[in-house]
């Protein structure tokens, strides 16, 4: 174990934060036009893992009413502020991981694929979320995957590694500011690695005080105004297509918020994780539907922030996933139809046509619309196969279907879409870079008149060797 | 032939005239935070046909200084606003041609893949090029595809296909406003078109008192304010690997403003037509210096605003195409530095290779980096294929080297990006449809204070039986 002063890392935020105060023009003219504008009181990060342009306007296109001439307008349409660049720090070329993007997105420094929360000499390094919290803020989290995942760890924990989620689930507990924890709520996936024999974080969770929910009704039943972990699943919640929450994103950023609404304001983060992990599959049944369930989070904000317009909204990818092309093959078409009446997702299908003594039938049945007798037959003979090659034949016919383009089960370069409501918004206008919406964030909290006494914690970095990975970074597409 | 008034041509204009001025919000924006604002005194229009995101975030990545830590930002960073979608009318469903989406960009309706400048019914459509010849501007083109190919034809011409390229070269002497030609500078390739045995148009139009030059150092030569026809090829230039002039698109630009600068403004549209050509041909060395080329013309029309601040530009593409990604195939890797050196294009390397006695020597210069034995000697095997063969090779192997991804040789439907500088430009940020374009253009011609009497003039449609249709659609990618 290497213990580390936070020392480095709170200099390190400091000099982002003047950085950002320094030489940031946009937010220069939000304070200029808007006389005594201190910052928003709340501001939400939703961070849409894997979310490339070619994901919204997909998404556009999904749920057209085809009844009408025209293409309607979604809940992002309103909302487009600009693009951001996602590379990596240089010695990972230009294609980012999801941990380097998320320190970059958390913290505002550009690390090497597979950072969480450290820069490229393995230094911790300060996030808003820290700053939020040290600015006497509530904090809390949101997310489809285990809450240990690159994304939620880069705003809370310190390591070389994101395999490292043991280690990454400690820090959850041992990385304080001012003593106190970083997140007061923390909703998501993954019981596996807070129960441990090892330790058992989330007993001792328990024991600092915090109610714990592991359904969704229970997490309902938690009086408002506690800190809170909420773990509803060993490791990530399942596809949405196949949760009992068809909406289960929105409903955890609805509980998150009524945990964290205060006086003093708040800094939630909020992840669409799965959109990701649908990329890497090449699974484009699922990533619409993640796309819904973000969408609908997204209406729900937009809505929170009609009613409470000192609540700063800030919507972005990571990066790019799967390289996912509306159209392929030379066809002009995309026709996603085919995927309004799943019963489950693809993954859920191929694990029980298995099972179905009319594999065809049941094909038809989940799919929800008409096969022919050749493809029904097809699928009969599909379900003798392996269950990754029953996967991959599910999707494949869904791309020929849809006539949907994938070029990669990794991730890709391309600039992501920002998108920014409520208090502040316009700060993010335009070009920028993902480092810039930590600066943005960090400059609008050192805005704010409460002020404490810096980060006083020694943080605990777990070496390499940690076990906990249950993931090959190589080949499960979940660990990227 | 079929002879129709332009009266409902103009009625249609004229309406989406009223709906702009009515509806557009950012427009009212800029007319009442700068009183007195009538509309830029010029407007240029700068289409990169097929330049969906990944081609810009790739450029970025192209021109990057390596020796640097991070990514320096391009002429493009300091001018984006926003995204267009650009879907055709429904029953061309989600993907669009180029010939919808310049009618689109070009007169601010959705029509049918394949249409110029008419609507679904085939009905010829006001562009905002007439509209401003109309209101006393002068106008001009510079492409670097032949003058008639679907983006410059549809902001001139009437036809129900774009395909009939003889029939377009004469609406672009035929089709008149107030008596007058609809452009006033024309600088492209296309003499095939225009010389022809059954109609010399280009004689008519010299007989009318424009210039002509077949050189850019005879346009050079041609007398500032003159009318002018400039048709560099045959039919397209070459690439721009293979032109003499490596910023031929920037000249082209230069020299179109120096001839239609005037008091009363003008109004220029500007393609970057062969970044489509390069996606569809699944090339990445083309794109990336056909993406070059803009650039350089974008930092040219930067400093020309700078200078005329009375001017605005905008700059969007009408699709993207191939489905291009940054990273492919599971690799979290791109390295466009095997793109830096090229002497000669693909294309012309696939025609060359085959006299060469050393093949693999040959492409081992022209690529301008080491090859390893095998390496050559796989050229020197591929010498000995047909030419369309040589060229896949040669372009496979440069897709391995940077590690490009591509789903299509056709379009694909993500949003595009929305560029603007110059006056009134923040009446296109956010996200718009590619129809916002024309209806914001329209309405700033509309707000200049020279008004004329309107549209007298008859125009020809001619139908598609037309001979001169040099390419098929379904397999050349030039004419998609």
């Amino acid at each position: 174990m290497i213990k580390r002063n936070l020392r480095s890392a709170f200099v390190a935020g400091a000099t982002l934060v003047a950085l950002a105060a320094c030489s940031s023009t946009d937010t220069d003219t939000v304070s200029t036009t808007k006389n005594e504008f201190n910052g928003p009181k709340n501001i939400i990060m939703v961070v849409a893992d894997g979310m490339g342009p070619a994901y919204t306007t997909a998404y556009r296109n999904y749920v057209d009413d085809s009844k009408t001439a025209i293409v309607e307008t979604v809940v992002f349409d309103d909302l487009l502020v600009g693009n951001a660049s996602t590379y990596p720090a240089q010695v990972s070329g230009y294609v980012t991981d999801s941990a380097a993007a998320a320190t970059a997105l958390a913290t505002g420094i550009k690390s090497y694929n597979g950072a969480i929360g450290v820069d490229v000499d393995k230094q911790p390094v300060q996030s808003v979320m820290h700053y939020a919290k040290q600015k006497g803020m509530r904090t809390g989290l949101a997310v489809t995957s285990q809450i240990v995942h690159a994304t939620p760890a880069s705003y809370i924990a310190h390591n070389e590694s994101r395999k490292n989620y043991n280690a990454i689930a400690d820090d959850f507990y041992d990385v304080r500011v001012n003593g106190e924890f970083v997140a007061d709520v923390m909703l998501g996936g993954g019981t596996r690695y807070f129960e441990r024999e090892d330790r058992d974080v989330l007993a001792q969770f328990i024991d600092a005080g915090y109610a714990y929910a592991d359904s969704y009704n229970r997490l309902a039943s938690v009086p408002t105004g506690s800190n809170v972990i909420g773990l509803f699943a060993p490791v990530a919640l399942p596809w949405v297509l196949d949760d009992s929450r068809k909406n289960r994103l929105e409903y955890l950023t609805k509980q998150a918020i009524r945990q964290l609404e205060n006086d003093k304001g708040f800094f939630l983060l909020v992840e669409a994780s799965q959109v990701d992990w649908a990329g890497h599959a090449n699974d484009i049944a699922s990533a619409m539907a993640e796309m819904h369930d973000l969408a609908l989070t997204i209406e729900y904000l937009k809505a929170y922030v009609s009613e409470n317009p000192d609540t700063l909204v800030v919507l972005t990818a990571d990066h790019s996933t799967g390289g996912l092309t509306i159209g392929a093959r030379g066809d002009y078409r995309w026709t996603p139809s085919f995927l309004h009446k799943l019963d489950a997702s693809a993954s859920t299908m191929a694990k029980d046509i298995a099972g179905e003594s009319l594999p065809g039938a049941y094909i038809e049945k989940t799919l929800g619309f008409a096969l022919t007798d050749e493809e029904k037959k097809h699928f009969d003979d599909v379900a003798k196969q392996e269950e990754s090659e029953r996967y991959t034949a599910i999707k494949s016919f869904l791309d020929d279907k849809t006539n949907t383009g994938w070029t990669s089960t990794g991730h890709t370069g391309v600039d992501v879409e920002v998108f920014a409501f409520g208090a502040g918004y316009n700060a993010f206008m335009g070009q920028i870079d993902n480092t810039d919406i930590a600066k943005k964030i960090f400059s609008f909290i050192d805005k704010r008149p409460v002020l404490s006494s810096g980060i006083q914690t020694n943080i605990e970095m777990t070496p390499s060797d940690d076990k906990s990975d249950t993931c090959n970074f190589k080949e499960d597409w979940r660990c990227q």
